[in-house]
């Protein structure tokens, strides 16, 4: 099993930026923590990074050699209609995580324009919501 | 540690309610699978359903012995202030899970009153959104 | 044919609260003149009334030996997402009743959570609301 | 007792525009099944059908000879402040029908600019909702 | 000078209609009222009553011969951007009335779509709510 | 007969204020013109000016020896419940007034927050507007 | 003088839940100086508190022998129209408290839908506000 | 192919109207504009106009000999559900026109009750956007 | 203990104004009540009232000498950012009071600006409302 | 005559996205269908697809050797403000196309930022918006 | 050259009132830096406060005499209609000032009546946006 | 002290882009202007334009060895989270500016997601806002 980890805008900045909300750990760091648990569930990890909405399309429109995407749309979440028509396009189930609980902050993030085209949202959960959108992909959580 | 898993309003027809939106399982078979990921971690589990929303507030108000609440409010996740107060006024984290992607469903289901006072909310993976809620207490996914 | 009329909150005062609004049938007495129409048209009856939501939906739930509900969810039509999914869940028809002609009155009552998940609605008729109702399931209206 | 019927815009297509949502009656045919319970009920009734809104404002006005009215405004229902204005101008009784349930339908369907001039509504029976309307004006719906 | 009356949609029920709110004169009494104030001015008044939206339009189109309308568009003053389109299209000026003080009333009639594209309104002076209209074309009021 | 002209805020400068919007002629002449029929009508009248919202609700308060009030209160229209109340306090009648259509204009310039407690509103007519407000008084226009 | 003191859900936690937003007396607390307060003032008090809704209405309706209510409708002011047509059903007079001054909290908790149908409401003054709704049914204050 | 061609309220004024908003053309010289591609097109052409809403839909109702419709609604556009009801009951393919670009205009105008139940929308092409709904209809544009 | 007591607009015609909403008291018989109370609970009363917006800011200004305030800003409530500031950057406590019940009235009304920077709000009471305030200022309300 | 045909995000995809919406032509079988109706015309056509933002702003700014530009914004229809602006900074002609009818869709896609902007929106007639957007350009459609 | 420097309501507060708002620095001390600032341009300043709307707009009228206008409404910002009339009124350059970032505080506060009808508005810089708005009149930003 | 100066999508086309609304110098001239005042105030200053959002948050991000950065966020004022949450995330202060006073033009142009997050907003003085917000960092406006 192959998945693909797309981090949206300002995510390079994890552990520098305003760390009471988003917490201490770096994007490396986050991308290890994933690493090891898709070694032991026989997953194959692929990690992009962009600040720019139409490399995140880019990036999305060629995901086929994958079996699911795990995508943190961080600030393209509220704004972003082509990623959203992007996730839509592709046949492979993609998960949308959010490090902070978005609910609990401004009312303008609270509306999520990718999360209808996504099987499903984990959100509020800090670097372990990467962890739970890994394990959705493993069909056995405990395993 | 020991949680507590409340299901709101409606969960119990899991199973046989318009399953093309909530599954096939039933509400006994998600528990059941719960306490198997349960037992591997050294968790103890607590179940309660109700369809009246103050009696969700009273188990809510009740759970001084458990480290963790797993919710799906359900109906109740749209409408009630008095759950989201109940969750506010406890120590303990809470988790909010939901069955089905409700960010697909009707307009008046993407407005969660109680997702801005709990840890985190986990919505559209079916069963497994418990069972990811549940792995979010064990602290280390990959266990 | 076994029919189960539901009456809402504050439906049992019926006759004592403002007249002019609701009529000075009491709720037993809308009864009787149901019971006498069904009579005639070989329709069972059953009644239920709760002021309390969640015990609205436990015999939503538990209605399976029915063949249709008429259901007066009064203040709850405007507020309950719970009624809503029940009525959603079953099987048999359900048609959703008013006594006082709710278009006529505050703006928030104009909005009934329920009305989509019904058969129909019939709104304005005082006590005839229900006879009405109970004519639509005998198929023949002028029998 | 005399009763006028008034038929809306579109109404004359019955039985041939999408029968899915509307039946497959045509408007005759609900005509005659109108009469046929007329009949029974020592109810004498005329039949009035326009496309054109100020046709049914002329009619409206145009009823001093009846003891009721039964309307389906179709889609002047959500638009007509003149229908509204004409029905409110009369001194007998209307009754607001509507073949489809409007409230499961587009956002602009659920409100009506009539409902709250006319006695009641009903809503959602197919061609039965003008029977039952009948029946409302019988005064005792079982003889 | 000639001066173009339009009555829009119920005016012509004026006198029985709901007198609380639009006074006892019918339409021919206020006709006759403004006849006489415009022999003292030398002015030549037309009159046209319709309670067909297109009618109304098909008369302001067709008002060439006249210098000024005074246009009391009622029910459709809320919802016709036709006759908004008409006015705005002639090359003489129109004075919309009002009988009633539409801003004592319910929240619709608060908006006029055609008051845009008029020279001025008056509403609320009942009968007299013409007769200032009329006097305006005088140019001076007091003559 | 006694008639109080109140002239809101801003209205002290017209004749040098936007004139494409508000006129040429100054709050002087209008006064004169005013006085030139009140003359022939029998009336005596009084001016009032003021920027300040409270001068004009006391101003508005101290009516009692009067039998009439014209009112532009300008910019005050839109904001002032304070006015509104006063207006609603007293018990002569007044009469709303306008210079420049205020339909034409801002968006927060179509919502009168005093229109709703006064006898009529009259917009549009320039000066014009307050002769035609002091001839709604007078009881026979065509005098 | 029987007065009945009606508490609503979430106030059992009082002392325990958000001290900075509810203050540190508990229900109990509360309803003491209550009684020393209705001691002094020769009424009787009762005590409700439930956190389920239905109950609330059951009690309010059920409230035949008091002479007056005092009710903190807590999570259920901005919810429940089930409550407020209780509240206008009965005919003893409601007074609606909060401890915490509602209008500096979350926007969803500015609209009552209670307090159009209670005489007074007051809000904000910690326990203090039940003392003063307590006071204002002596009718002498200062006694 | 035969085609009809509807044209809405005011338009028979085109030429005259507005001619910055809506060109110089008139509706005969557009008619006849259309005619010179049909022919080419061995499409045979029918034209409708009229300022009433009803009539309108009674022509639309009137469709069957044809293969395809061509609709400038007009003011309609905004505010007519029976004519969008018309059109999604007729089983043939219609095209919306407008002759200024509706999106450029007011915000009223931004809206079409229409354009949901048509094949496509051609806007702000003055007299052109009829010959491109025209070209629509041939199946290929460069014949 | 000093309190100031502020009347805002409108407030000096108390007893001649709409006597059905704001009883049959003056503002001076309201002065009188407050200062019997005052007298018994060793309180030194000062009172104001104003028209004018700034003057009532003025007045809160020139708070430094008071232990707090009593205020019913009146109309000013629900358009007045200038005392809201005015308020929230003196450093002793107000009480917000209204005569009637606000929420019974226009839906404009119901929101209050102030609220959010007073210690509590009182509403509906008549005249009682101001002694409610003041005793809430006494620190035992049973005294 | 040089045009410009600018695509937006993923209408790279075409073909193979959605083709229940958007058709089974590729981007490159429209650009062919365009080609050879440009060459029939005496048209030169240049393409340019990108799913950023930006680029897409860059290349509208750099069209000063062309006639004309086609575009079709896709997502950014509904989101841009960049290039609405840059759209709005050029001086050649822009016409804005639509491969499904976008008000047949959700409703955030009923809004376009660009439409204002450009001569004309053409929406709904698959690949064919194209075509018909191209011969808009030619001033005669039937050569 | 003369500039105004116009100070809205509670500005005579300043240093005293939330200093974590709106700093250290009094009224007149700002006063004094402005002095210091224009006796190096050649700019002769006049100094106005009020915390009545009515003497802002007295002010405002009254500036004949003066080559630019540097006002902070403060409050009246978002509410005054009567302050930006003043401003549109007169024929000299106004800047709009704000000692807080506003787009960063409460909702209301984001929106200014009076920034369209100014030259230019300056938020956020503390005592320096009065120093900005100076520099902003010398046209020569460094001298 | 070093500053960075970034210029949004459409500042490249100044000078040339609708000089009515931005004036009629270049970016290269505004930073020539800008060259000249940081000289004069030992100010270092860098440049950066793009019309890719993303490449602006890349730069934003990448602004660590700069004492404060001028943006003109443009377009992406209005649309960029993006943006904002770069602004958000750095240590440095920011000042937004804009050419054109945006509250004078179209409705969505009032509203901007970043002034949240920098120091301050200037708004309306064409090339003189860039200028006016490098002397915000000279600490001292006069020197």
């Amino acid at each position: 099993m192959k998945i693909l980890v797309i981090h949206g805008p300002n995510i390079n900045l994890l552990g520098k930026r305003e760390p009471e909300t988003y917490g201490v750990l770096t994007m490396d760091e986050i991308n290890s923590k994933l690493k090891a648990i898709a070694a032991k569930n026989q997953i194959e990890l692929s990690f992009f990074q962009s600040n720019i909405e139409g490399e995140l399309v880019n990036q999305i429109q060629d995901s086929d050699s994958f079996d699911g995407i795990i995508i943190n749309p961080a600030a393209y979440t509220h704004t972003s209609v082509a990623i959203r028509d992007a996730l839509a396009a592709i046949k492979i189930p993609a998960v949308e995580v959010h490090i902070s609980n978005i609910y609990k902050r401004e009312e303008f993030r609270h509306k999520s324009l990718t999360a209808a085209v996504v099987r499903g949202q984990i959100s509020g959960f800090g670097a372990q919501s990467y962890e739970l959108a890994l394990l959705s992909f493993t069909g056995h959580c405990d395993s």
